[in-house]
């Protein structure tokens, strides 16, 4: 089941550069995990700004919420989550 | 190159209903193109929504204007365009 | 799977009363059947407008959207769609 | 007499964590008692927020307001109340 | 119970003025009947605009769904019901 | 004269408790003069938030505008003025 | 008394050209009789917009609400009113 | 050449008080200087609210964005400028 | 003295195509007289909508309100207008 | 290709003076080789704002990414991004 993601990441200008550096590591390994096990599908750059928009394939909505909330990055974060399904003009059998 | 586009669609209620079938037809016919030929790279609904969410690879911003302007529903739509980049945390080839 | 649906209906001041009827008694007989189905778990009246809030427990996004966009007064609406899940405090068995 | 209410909880990054823990706590003691007494009739997570949507069965307005401004964590909450009411259609005895 | 209700009414240029005329004369006596009742508490307009703020006293959220829902002017208004309670330091009586 | 005058009150997390206090204090205080000369009208609290919905009588703007901005919590306080003006259809004497 | 005035104006496209050229010279009669007798004060084009900022100087609320609900566009207008006073600054005696 | 402009002053709760007090001395005499060269023109308290709506008598846009962004309080200022031009029924030689 | 000036121009579905036409080949011919005259400075399209992103040259803000309001086009236009000025960085003999 | 990009630069009180004043040299600095360079094509100051309007011009979305996020200022700007193309009217060659 798909939904749309999009992350904005705020981290304050005073925050401590290592802290911050081991969070980003954390969250980078965190998220190919999940790349790996094809629940995080697709994650891009939005230009311009310290954001991405994703799509994820999950079981259902709590587990969603745990992956989403459990990110390192997480308390950093404003996130928008849209439900989307298969649009019946597409061919891409992955677009499910 | 990457873009996000979401497509909303709004026949008004007093539109011929087989003008509607006509361009609705065509514009199906239009996206198979598109999506054969690599350029209409995604497509999922919103849930809810007459309205779509779409991810096109196109060369430049012209390309893109003149696909999206021409679509048979185009004059029906409210376009929305994000462009998007590729994810340094990525490992797959066509997150590009 | 839990969703709350948010729908206000706006039915334009020249629409033909009897279509009008027609289409509210066929929502109303279509809303009783997932209501008994257990799929539209609840619906409320919002306190001064032409619109309800409803939850909706469905096996996935796709059930979702295919229920809402086949309701008789769908293309008279504008529908809002939030994914929930159970929150870790309540004692309810239902609220999952 | 039913309304919905969605709260938002935001505590700042700076906020001791034992404080805060103390505080989730009195929360979740508090939610209980009135989820018990029939006053806070559902509570769901929104997914990917830190925030629920709930359902709150009150003789009237002050009560609401008495009992939404105690919450321990009420400090840090964002507060929005929608008045609802029973939906003619409705064959739950509960959604009154 | 008291609750805040604002009121915008819009007829549309092209309405019949006869009948324009006949639904404001039986809206304001509605609003008489409510008014001597005790029901529609206060009424004032908002300056520049076709528009009022009232203050509605009423025993539930169903009796102000009921009231505001049969207004002869209602298919032409956009209303906003805001829930109120007793300030602890008002010492008017009929502030509650 | 009349106007509606919606004041929302934030005091931050870690202002000091008993300069709250004395503030709040001072604020009854000075709205119970108020009251009394019959300038600020109706107060009510708004259900679920730190804010008020007033009704305030006075000669002119300018002495609104001094009312407001002398008020012990004024630092604290998001003020929205709106001008209002008896209604036609209202038989209270006192919805000047 | 002084009040900021903006109003918008919409004729619609379809309006009889005839009657919409005699509701602006109506307009324009109306307005200097209120330009000369010192109530509208000031009036500017806002730049590319069919639209207007003024200053109108009026002994009440009512008044203002009676002047700007009899204009002759009005029909066409949307009106948004924000009550001013003399800055403590200002050496203008007329900026009272 | 005309423009308005709102000012909205935020000055936050731990400035220092004298700080604020040397520099709303400053911003005073700035714009007295101002008024009497008969560029800002006019100047008004907007009721509730530390913020004023002025009128700005300039030669180009240069000119104002200097002016501007040197006054003393300017550090503190969310400002809105709009471009406004003689309306042509006015009878006022100075509402040029 | 230069401004952005956004215009999005949407005309209704129902237009007469061949008046259309007609106000489209009249606004080209416009646009190119003050392109050549170095007063229209430079205009782009925004991509997927009917909209353009200009830049005006112009002495003062009553011409560029002439021309605006002027154009062929304009009663189908929505049109936003910001006030420029150079920058100090710049290197550019024409970002004047 | 181009793109408009809008930057807001807010600076917070308390920041280091001479630190800012380093990074805005270091700003113009890098400005200026991409306006020798190009890529950074236009910049205008918006009047009465600490924000440029800018037009880009570069050979794909990364590389426009990639310039927005070094810029030494990021870390304090708010930047929106839109993707122009050539307008089909124009005569000048360089608004391609």
């Amino acid at each position: 089941m798909l939904f749309q993601v999009e992350m904005d990441v705020n981290i304050p200008p005073g925050f401590d550069p290592e802290e911050a550096a081991t969070l980003k590591a954390a969250e980078k390994v965190r998220f190919q995990e999940l790349q790996k096990a094809g629940t995080w599908r697709h994650i891009w750059r939005v230009v311009g700004r310290y954001a991405n928009l994703s799509i994820f394939d999950v079981p259902d909505n709590a587990t969603l919420h745990e992956l989403l909330t459990t990110l390192p990055l997480y308390p950093f974060m404003t996130v928008r989550v849209t439900p989307l399904c298969r649009h019946p003009s597409s061919a891409h059998a992955d677009d499910r």
